[in-house]
């Protein structure tokens, strides 16, 4: 049975499942390895941040997503090494998993970019225990303004975002959205409208990739929703009460979300092959690894070009199309055929500012739409990619319900960090 | 505004809603104090910890509940402390709340009975956290077992349940259900036969409170769906590898569920006010405090008794109609007008033992269910009890996918515990 070559594949991302179920018909066995024993669907984190939907509504079940590919196994794991020579991936129990191919397609995690304090003070928004610690964040906030109003001077209801890509503006608008429609009336006795939402943008342009009139349309939407979008500004230094700006000024604030970029998986770095930009691994134009044609790299990990030589968007679309791409040339390369290039085919970007504002750009059809209707499509498209049926309806339901009664059910503090002044008992 | 008497509720369980409810149209001002900011349908915990419900899904904020209630609020807080003379309560974070009339109904958690080990080593089944602690336990153990079969003989896939009434008996069958339903399947490479569900039971009978025809009905469905049943039957000591029992053997297992009884919130004990058995607190027949006729406690922290002179037992049931009591004494001392005792009606009991099987019996119409029926009506009383239309309909989405496709979706391991061997990073 184990005469059949080993594909192991590093990483439940889009990328990873990509690959796993390119694989489904394969003679070969495919063994998936993550530290988390669910996929995240990393686009919609920002709605578990701002209690729009439940962390379960955007997770699957690697186990469940695969129990019909009888060729599919998982292992619960943290890669802390590998042997390239030996061909040998060293988990964290000490255990190893050997391979005949690697697919690596471990993502990226957020990038600080070395600025001071961010690591200790900044939340993120690139997992599901970090998006479920930022809704907790909020929330406490304002129950700790509801339980002393003069907070609010000292910046507990300012929420300040760090960088202008889709990730920021999407927390943005529905943060802004999650505080005037829902908290305000959560809190009646509480001055919300003393809140703010600041959006940081080192450029001079929100959501760089898109055509200037969705640009346009993204910054006026969030400006009219009251977000105070600040572009040419940058954060120099995060401190436990406040943010210090490249323009000399500070905002006191508790709440500093860091969405300003990425950096592939250290991983890369682990392996011992050469890294480019955002510690990327450079990659053959087939997406094997330099020297081992057996290893791919795909996703965010990968350092892979257009060919103009410009590394490829860190988007879920080139991570799906690099998996299969990988998958297909492991499967040449069992033929005995030569291996191709890979071309990435750009089907489009999406952001959504809000209740009724989002942004489509298909350029294969050479469309683009703003308002509602780029909006109606960004659901359309995000329900469809929902991995479950089960999930897909649940999240449709409270998208409908959240649009029909402009309320948020999940607003739950998990853990409250209610630590007593003095250590004492806690009770009721 | 605030000439209007003050009704300070600690604790948003059962009781405290419905006695904040009740106070709706009172010419009082209400503030409810809670450790958490949401309602835990308590219930239905056992059904998180075995992946057929999300957490978000059997919690409500408390703020969202009262949106339409003018004399509401809401402080999040611990109650550390009580001045019953000055009539004020203090919270962890120094603040103290004044209090008029004060309603106590900060519930009960899990108690040890002094066996040595359970607080170390056992999962318990009282709050959310708890349960998604233990729904990510669980998973582990079948990770765990993946990773290394040879854990199974020292116990990986065994679970001990201690405690025969409703939370251990749910618990046994929806664990079963969930292992030999679901995760054979995830699991296939995996002899989950040889996975064990015990349930140890001091006494001779489980679900004591129950018709004899029922408590048999229970154990023959359990027996049947292989749980382990052991009555007359006792843990002495609870170890990082198994447990020890009163006749003598060890099981060894690294799943210690214990449902053994519950002791009130030690808030009760902070008052200086007399306790009875299990913590609870001595009340007048009016469910008021002795010499603090201000004072009322209701729920699973009063020592209520019915006419024979039993305490009432620790229900929902008990606590709903102890609030909306309390409520109206409250509002006939404001209207000078001696109180009345409080009388229980007993609506009934229920529970259920997986699919198909439940127990419901209604003393009222003389009716009892089992099997099926009991089960249906389970089912629908649960759901039209759950807070919020929302939480209703994907509870209901929830069951209809668990029950025609035989899945849990909700079965992800949110931190999974992955401490390496040498703390190496991790990565993947």
């Amino acid at each position: 049975m184990e005469s059949k070559p080993r594909v192991v594949i590093v990483g439940a991302g889009f990328g990873g499942l990509a690959a796993a179920r390119a694989l489904k018909r394969a003679p070969v066995s495919v063994v998936m390895v993550d530290q988390f024993n669910y996929h995240t669907f990393q686009p919609l984190l920002y709605q578990v941040a701002t209690a729009g939907l439940e962390p379960e509504e955007i997770a699957h079940a690697v186990r469940g997503i695969f129990h019909r590919q009888k060729n599919f196994d998982f292992r619960l794991g943290k890669v802390v090494g590998a042997d390239l020579g030996r061909r040998a991936l060293r988990l964290h129990d000490g255990c190893e998993v050997a391979w005949d191919y690697l697919i690596l397609s471990a993502g990226a995690s957020s990038n600080d970019f070395g600025v001071p304090g961010v690591k200790e003070h900044a939340h993120f928004l690139k997992s599901l225990t970090e998006a479920m610690a930022l809704r907790s964040h909020v929330i406490e906030q304002f129950e700790a303004a509801a339980g002393d109003p003069a907070l609010i001077g000292r910046g507990a209801l300012n929420f300040v975002l760090v960088g202008g890509g889709p990730t920021g503006v999407e927390m943005a608008g529905a943060l802004v959205e999650l505080i005037d429609r829902v908290l305000v009336r959560d809190y009646p006795h509480l001055d919300v409208s003393r809140s703010r939402v600041t959006l940081i943008e080192m450029t001079d342009r929100l959501l760089a990739p898109f055509h200037e009139k969705s640009r346009r349309h993204a910054l006026a939407v969030l400006e009219r929703r009251g977000v105070d979008v600040r572009l040419n500004e940058a954060v120099v230094e995060a401190l436990p009460g406040g943010v210090r700006l490249k323009s000399g000024g500070t905002i006191p604030t508790r709440t500093l979300i860091w969405a300003a970029g990425v950096r592939a998986n250290p991983l890369a770095g682990f392996l011992g092959l050469e890294q480019v930009r955002g510690g990327r691994v450079k990659v053959n134009p087939d997406l094997s690894a330099p020297g081992h044609p057996e290893v791919f790299v795909i996703g965010d990990m990968a350092g892979s070009t257009d060919p103009e030589g410009q590394l490829h968007p860190q988007l879920a679309q080139v991570a799906i199309q690099g998996g299969r791409h990988a998958v297909k040339q492991i499967l040449r390369q069992i033929e005995g055929q030569p291996t191709r290039e890979f071309v990435y085919h750009d089907p489009g970007v999406m952001a959504t500012i809000g209740r009724n504002a989002g942004i489509a750009e298909l350029p294969v059809l050479n469309l683009r739409f703003t308002g509602i209707l780029g909006w109606l499509m960004w659901l359309f498209l995000h329900l469809m990619y929902l991995v479950g049926f089960r999930n897909r309806l649940n999240v449709f339901i409270n998208w409908a319900y959240n649009y029909f009664t402009w309320d948020r059910s999940a607003r739950l503090i998990i853990e409250p960090d209610l630590a007593g002044p003095a250590g004492e008992r806690p009770a009721g």
